[in-house]
């Protein structure tokens, strides 16, 4: 017994409720170029919201709301107040990155949902309407019926209109993104982590949900709920709500991308920037993009222990070789892991509860390292491994980032590994607590931990990481995370990364920021000789298709000097740009950019393909019209990709301008890289 | 970076872990015919466990555990303990249902679930292996480490194994089970409630999966993670924790039916009641099964308010002329809607909070109207809507069933028609929460009214209720419930319940338990004359296909007036039964049952059909063997079905015995009755 007795009940009830609440107020508002409207109104009292794009629809009518602790939802008897509206059409630098500029042009609509019913509640809606996506937030005002907000559930619902595909990783598993991507038809979804793309089937339109800058909340998950209609569902904290806050406060910005293709959805990725803060560290001329090398691949390969004993890794000779290696070939970071007591016994079970951040094992001078490294010129990247216990690394934290400091290390590579126990910490009275990778406790330790390291002009690299939602616009010395399967999965994983992997990265986690993939192992060769299913030529793809400012050459020193024609590349592209294109690109099937160097002339052209091999057609209208360039090529040679001669490479040198179109081959799972060079 | 840090710390740490951490122990029991064997052992240290039929995978490993608030998962780094072992065979007689007698017939094991790490608590897996399913729940066993158990969500996983489609409805929407059945390939399902059934696509094996005994804790949704694995996600509640409980206790049943086609399904739900405690209420035979009709669809069809008014439907004079129409016709009872103050204005935008229960209408007298109907011989059937207002009912609940009590009215239908806003009550202080409808609150809710109904010998027939779960069996004067469409949407549902919906509801909702559905819609007419989508002697046909041991002739007695052909059967339909059988049936697409009488020696069959006409044939094998019966058969007669003449109906008589097979056709829509009386 429902909708007759609802329809009754209206009938009947007319009178009692304020006018506003009888008609279904609406409110819309479109982007600069008016091709895409968000329209917020009521529907039965719900609030609900549709995103349209030339009139047709992207998001089909969906329902906002919260359960909040103590009052119940808030999302039904609601009804909409005066919209108030704001634009801009700005232009700001960044730091370092992909592009040094950023367009942020927008038209902005902000709406009071006010309960009409017990504490008359307010919540207000921002949305802002870009030409390539959506992205809205609620705000919460100071109100004496909403000072202590306890969010049990964030109920933002996202209907996708018109059949789609989806590429996705499982969310709720252990405390963790690292997966391979699900393709599915969006109607298979089970629970997601963000970003997820989709591709619509009638008109491949192309759009991608995820947040901008998550700020002391909780990381949503998208649960299905039915057919393609999708709900956020906050990660969990060990304090049952998932969010708790004082009023005022916003929450972050669900943030919808949508794009004719791939490779609109990439540069449409331009919203999770513009939607976070402006840079408010001041000065951030000291975080420096780095390539590097280290003392990590040689774990993986199992030739080299992270604890003490006779294949300990992070030794001082083989520290001062590796550094003598970076110098030599013009790194500028050689990253140390495994130097710092507490890696012996049962590091994961223990939850790292042995790990002591300012103390080296007693074969690692970091003195002698460092004072090394300086005579060189090449840095010392830090490591702090906590495997998951926060709460230990919090309490050592301004100890640990003074200890680095000392020693002049600029960055410092983080990690959390922790599987279905979660992030540890203790409350005031020494009780160990558990908490959630991506939940509110974790994204405030991230936070902690960035701004302890800014303090010392130190950039942090997380690993293990909550997933990026733009803050390094904020907070520009968080350069990069993890928070994907990367490179040593080649070594070891079971199954490791298919040749579709990085296609499918690009169009996925990518979207939300830098990822440290680790590229460049160049022997392709995992541990116990497995071989690694990619092509030579595609280890120098990665370094232009995936983008992060702290950019490793993952392969063991030896491995490089046995490779040299591919060394030459690894050595020459740089990792901080001027600008960005996506060329070409498919999700989970292609994926071609060109990038300019920062501050230069020369370009870089990378592609990857799946385990189909292709020829595409490099258009280099990209370049200035006018100039020759020199163009240098390593391409998959003939007989070479997955299943054939791994190692077969043409390498080749050619003029192109920017009226030149090439064909160009990639293998089975291979790809490409190009340097362009002015000729004059 | 993940599983080679995790083998490495492993290979480090073996001797740190006891020994039964190291060996993944398992545990087995099978059913009593060998077929089903329910298996438990540890992966890496996380409870998995699996059931095989004949050997081959009904659910794949799948894990087990919980997030317990304050001091995280119960899930990784555990150990299983020593398992013990129990067997039964018994038969028990129910004082009402489907069946007089029902075995209990099964294998049950026990194993303890052992941390390794932190608290090192212990929670016991109990499986109860029958041959044609499973039902495992979890024991909490006092301990110093876990006595004020707060459950933040339960992990259990049912991943179904091989490709299947499922039929379900959707879960976390308002707060009840009122949708149309979604038919989906298994990894097209969202989050569902349960009963879920499945079937799988290469053996066309049945799988319901659905929980048995909730008491005191909240309800799970079933939600897809990925492929066709499920987690439980628990029912929300106010307190932010799901379920809080004292130790010791044990959680519901978890149950999985398996059976090779849809009859054997229903079947097997014998498990849901077996699992069940046996009756805690003692002597129990005022529960009288009843067929009843009402002062309830004029209002669904706007002839009549529930409210006060020209129209109001529960004037003394109006009870009087049903009262005599049912004394007239053998109905056990009468219900009566809308008989006490409080339903004026918008009761449900109010939440109810102007019932009173033990006030009635000023043209409603109650000493009348009882007066008249024991002098009639007819029962007065209570009625008490709270809107979702649990919290007033149970303040008013004492005083609400002494006021039916002194009239002597035998048996309550309680509403909880609240949408989204969930249920509301207060706390010490008086402060309004709302929790969910199906959440540990309102389950202990439920449970007080039929506890405080069964004092008075008051039976308990709950509308927009929590899912049925067996509980007949241990509180056998909760009768009845709805919980999921009934009949009311064929006067007003845009869409109407297609004719798809009984055939489903069999094989999903009732496998739960009883349903109130309310049949007999002789008029084929809803709301402002529109047609329903069901012929006439489809309505006939529900009242044997759709069980409840209250069984309601919803329809007007004027309508009743104008059919006495359907009507004949109607009358003559007992609400108790000997025995049942499914005879036929596919999920969605048509179902045949033959029951008799509890007590006598007539049977009555009852076929429906889906959007198909489709001809079945009868075996009346299930008929004693040597004796004929008199067959009186009401089926859709030539032209008819749903698109032809809905109420062309052929009534006719024949003899048949044990070794008749007859073909019967039912049009698109439409279905049979038959009433089988022994000859001699």
């Amino acid at each position: 017994m429902r909708a007759a007795l609802a329809l009754l009940a209206a009938a009947t009830a007319l009178s009692a409720v304020p006018a506003s609440a009888r008609d279904d107020v609406t409110h819309k508002i479109c982007s600069p170029n008016e091709r895409l409207c968000f329209t917020l109104t009521t529907a039965d009292e719900i609030p609900t919201y549709s995103v349209t794009r030339d009139g047709k629809p992207v998001i089909a009518p969906s329902r906002l709301g919260f359960m909040l602790r103590g009052d119940g939802k808030f999302e039904h008897s609601t009804a909409l107040g005066e919209a108030s509206f704001a634009q801009a059409d700005t232009r700001w630098e960044q730091p370092w990155g992909e592009n040094r500029w950023v367009r942020d042009h927008y038209r902005e609509m902000r709406v009071p949902i006010v309960e009409l019913i017990g504490g008359k509640r307010r919540i207000d809606l921002i949305a802002r309407v870009f030409d390539d996506g959506v992205g809205f937030r609620f705000a919460f005002p100071d109100q004496p019926n909403l000072k202590d907000v306890r969010i049990d559930e964030e109920l933002t619902e996202f209907t996708i209109a018109g059949e789609a595909e989806a590429w996705w990783i499982t969310a709720g598993e252990w405390n963790r993104y690292e997966f391979l991507y699900n393709r599915t038809p969006a109607k298979q979804v089970g629970t997601a982590h963000t970003p997820i793309s989709f591709r619509r089937k009638d008109d491949s339109l192309h759009i991608a949900i995820h947040e901008a800058a998550l700020v002391d909340y909780s990381a949503f998950w998208l649960q299905r709920i039915d057919g393609q209609r999708f709900r956020t569902r906050l990660s969990p904290s060990s304090d049952g709500w998932k969010v708790r806050r004082a009023a005022p406060f916003e929450t972050p910005w669900r943030t919808i991308l949508i794009a004719d293709d791939a490779p609109k959805l990439y540069a449409a990725s331009d919203i999770i920037l513009n939607l976070n803060e402006p840079n408010k560290l001041g000065d951030v001329s000291w975080v420096k993009p780095q390539k590097y090398i280290g003392i990590w691949w040689a774990m993986h390969l199992d030739q080299s222990s992270w604890h003490s004993g006779p294949k300990h890794g992070a030794t001082t000779a083989n520290t001062i070789r590796h550094i003598d290696f970076a110098a030599k070939h013009g790194f500028d970071a050689v990253l140390v892991e495994g130097w710092n007591v507490g890696w012996d016994g049962n590091w994961i079970g223990d939850h790292g509860r042995n790990f002591n951040f300012a103390q080296a094992y007693p074969d690692f001078d970091m003195d002698r390292v460092a004072a090394h490294a300086k005579v060189k010129g090449v840095a010392i990247m830090g490591h702090h491994e906590t495997a998951g216990n926060s709460g230990l690394y919090a309490e050592q934290l301004e100890a640990a980032m003074d200890y680095y400091a000392k020693h002049g290390v600029p960055s410092v590579k983080t990690g959390y590994v922790a599987d279905a126990g979660g992030v540890l910490h203790k409350d005031a009275a020494g009780k160990e607590i558990w908490d959630w990778h991506d939940g509110q406790w974790q994204v405030r330790h991230h936070l902690e931990v960035v701004l302890a390291a800014a303090k010392r002009r130190i950039a942090i690299n997380a690993h293990e990481p909550v997933k990026d939602t733009g803050l390094r616009r904020t907070y520009p010395n968080w350069v990069s995370r993890e928070g994907a399967k990367g490179m040593e999965y080649q070594a070891w994983g079971d199954p490791p990364n298919p040749p579709e992997h990085e296609p499918t990265l690009v169009f996925t986690r990518m979207l939300s920021g830098p990822m440290d993939f680790t590229p460049g192992i160049v022997s392709l060769t995992g541990k116990g000789g497995r071989e690694i299913p990619s092509t030579l030529a595609r280890q120098l793809a990665n370094f232009v298709v995936i983008y992060s400012p702290v950019q490793m050459a993952a392969d063991l020193p030896e491995n490089y000097d046995k490779h040299p024609a591919a060394f030459e590349f690894i050595k020459r592209v740089p990792a901080d740009w001027e600008q960005s294109r996506v060329l070409a690109g498919a999700i989970g099937d292609y994926a071609v950019f060109a990038r300019q160097r920062r501050g230069g002339q020369d370009w870089y052209v990378g592609g990857v393909t799946d385990e189909a091999a292709r020829e595409v057609t490099l258009d280099f209208a990209f370049l200035p019209k006018g100039k020759t360039f020199a163009a240098k090529i390593w391409r998959d040679g003939p007989g070479g990709g997955v299943g054939g001669d791994r190692f077969a490479m043409t390498v080749e040198e050619k003029k192109v301008t920017a009226a030149t179109k090439w064909p160009i081959r990639m293998e089975a799972g291979g790809g490409f890289a190009i340097v362009l060079t002015p000729v004059r």
